[in-house]
């Protein structure tokens, strides 16, 4: 028997035939696929640890897991042995060995999302479920202009779903950009962690703003109340995409 | 009974779930669910005329098929009833009244298609419906160089599968570019009028000059050989969507 060794996926996948990241009893999860495809492939029982538990719908180019194994095989090699297994819609993109105490929600991290809006007068139907259909026009500088209150570190109370059990709310945003390209608008965003529905709700606050329902300063307003029910509504599931989570300290 | 008017439609949509477009005994096509819901709305026993049969699992955002009808509700408004009755995967982007003579496939017209070829390590869950994966490096500079000696008008028999019945194989392309965006390729080409699975064996035909199994000029001697077998591959379905099509004498 070799010596224990943690491994670090980074896993994108398409959100859409899953009930999101955590397991739950009786629904087809992340979670419980990976779990079921590596206890397969390296004959041991693992259950990952999963950086961000993402909902229903959401998909990722580069959400982190971790697991521990005994197995030999090369840990560069175990991401392509597990993309034979996985259906079509997980894919891993990258393997490797990480210290044993490394752990994906624990350690400092650098979370990048981006939410996708379709502003266009008729839905595309191959875009449907990778974006929010949104018709009404969109000023886009006013809404960079409230973006930009939301940077740096404040408590984001108002911007996280009631139904949270977090009591620690402040975080720090790091960046964040609306843009357009193409048909579609872009709400990029990095920070140091996100609360529940935290970017859902910044895209839905920001699109209230892109329609001149709120003054791009009202933004500020909204950050003091510390009150969820102040802000704009929370964005469909299925625009947003977790894009990657950067370590530090394992670089 | 007020008199009788010809509708064209742009239609877009998502061909993953579809046998194609044109009705078959037993399958859902596109041809199938517009006739049943445009019959239902207009009480009318609807046959629509579709300007490009695509393939099973070929994607649209502009594809054109028109029909007639002694309706009085208003041609610009036929569109967005018909996209409250429609599954989500098929969407009218416009409707409007044309000549009665109007045909979408006997009266000139440039039809512009893109194929999408996703060019990375792994592939992407949420590319997969909507592209081809090609893992292997690509130079682009070839590929435009090859696509630059189709341009113009040719016999394209080479281009055409061998299941067709067309006998006539003269088109002329307009337009054919061959770009980066991202993790894409894109291949965009415009011409009169396209063979079966021409814009897919000329996708196949210039993936062989990116990775170096032909040279670009000798894409001049595939032309001349008229023989399908000395083309590359056809390309799959997947990666393939018809842009728009445009009607000159209609403008």
């Amino acid at each position: 028997m070799s010596e224990k060794k943690r491994i670090k996926l980074e896993v994108a996948y398409d959100g859409t035939n899953y009930h999101g990241w955590q397991i739950q009893p009786e629904a087809i999860t992340i979670e419980s696929v990976l779990n079921k495809h590596l206890s397969e492939l390296l004959r041991e029982d693992i259950k990952v640890i999963g950086a961000s538990r993402t909902d229903a719908g959401v998909h990722a180019y580069g959400n982190v897991a971790v697991f521990d194994t005994v197995n030999r095989i090369p840990s560069e090699k175990i991401g392509l042995a597990l993309n034979t297994r996985l259906p079509e819609d997980i894919r891993i993109q990258s393997s490797r060995e990480v210290p044993v105490d490394f752990h994906p929600r624990h350690c400092d991290s650098v979370k990048t999302y981006e939410y996708h809006i379709l502003n266009t007068n008729i839905p595309i139907p191959t875009e449907r479920l990778y974006s929010y259909f949104f018709y009404r026009n969109l000023d886009i500088e006013k809404m960079q202009k409230a973006a930009s209150f939301l940077i740096g570190e404040h408590d984001f109370k108002s911007f996280c779903s009631a139904k949270t059990q977090v009591t620690e709310t402040e975080r720090i945003i790091y960046k964040l950009d609306v843009f357009r390209e193409g048909n579609l608008v872009k709400i990029r965003i990095s920070g140091n962690g996100f609360l529940y529905n935290m970017v859902r709700i910044i895209t839905g606050t920001l699109l209230q703003v892109g329609i001149g329902y709120f003054q791009p300063e009202e933004v500020m307003m909204i950050l003091d109340k510390k009150d969820r029910t102040v802000a704009g509504p929370c964005a469909p599931a299925r625009g947003l995409r977790l894009v990657n989570i950067y370590y530090p300290d394992l670089e």
